[in-house]
């Protein structure tokens, strides 16, 4: 009989302090999906995420303000998606308490 | 200067009837993202999907209820996700009104 595991993306988000949270939900050789909570948090200045892979993007809740090097700021809230192409560096500027993320990650 | 083009997830989610809509939000050869609308749907009886791949879905509103093929039926609400493991059939037995899904495809 098969039963598949039912889990919720909001369980347990509380995150204290101003810091990031990741959680792997689903992991193969193509794939990374994963959840981040954002609690206040901002991204160290003059550091910028560089990554090969194509990354997607969604706020599941709460808000956040990306930079992009070169770039406007973009702001996301619930509900907002956005594809961060390979090799495009980017930042956090800022979210709101206890935003919750999910990110994809393509491994090619 | 780059600039990344923001969607929201929850636009135009609307649909008439009791059908499904299909969206691909991102697609390389590694993974397809697509959001699924569904209004009260239920997949036609004795339909079953089966494919290759694994698929990772989440409800985002709304609600379902999944069959697995000789598994217990599988509830969803509003942030539940669960991996469908490639080859294991399963069919959609109802959802609520408006009910939005994320769907990843891991294409390996």
């Amino acid at each position: 009989m098969t039963a598949l595991p039912v889990k919720n993306i909001f369980a347990s988000t509380a995150a204290a302090g101003g810091g990031e949270r990741f959680l792997t939900l689903f992991e193969n050789p193509a794939v990374k999906i994963e959840r981040i909570v954002s609690n206040s948090h901002s991204s160290p200045p003059d550091f910028w995420y560089d990554q090969a892979e194509d990354e997607w993007v969604i706020v599941l809740r709460g808000g956040a303000v990306l930079e992009l090097d070169g770039g406007a700021p973009v702001e996301l809230k619930a509900g907002d998606y956005v594809t961060i192409p390979g090799h495009v560096k980017h930042r956090v500027r800022q979210t709101g308490p206890e935003t919750v993320w999910l990110a994809v990650h393509a491994k090619q």
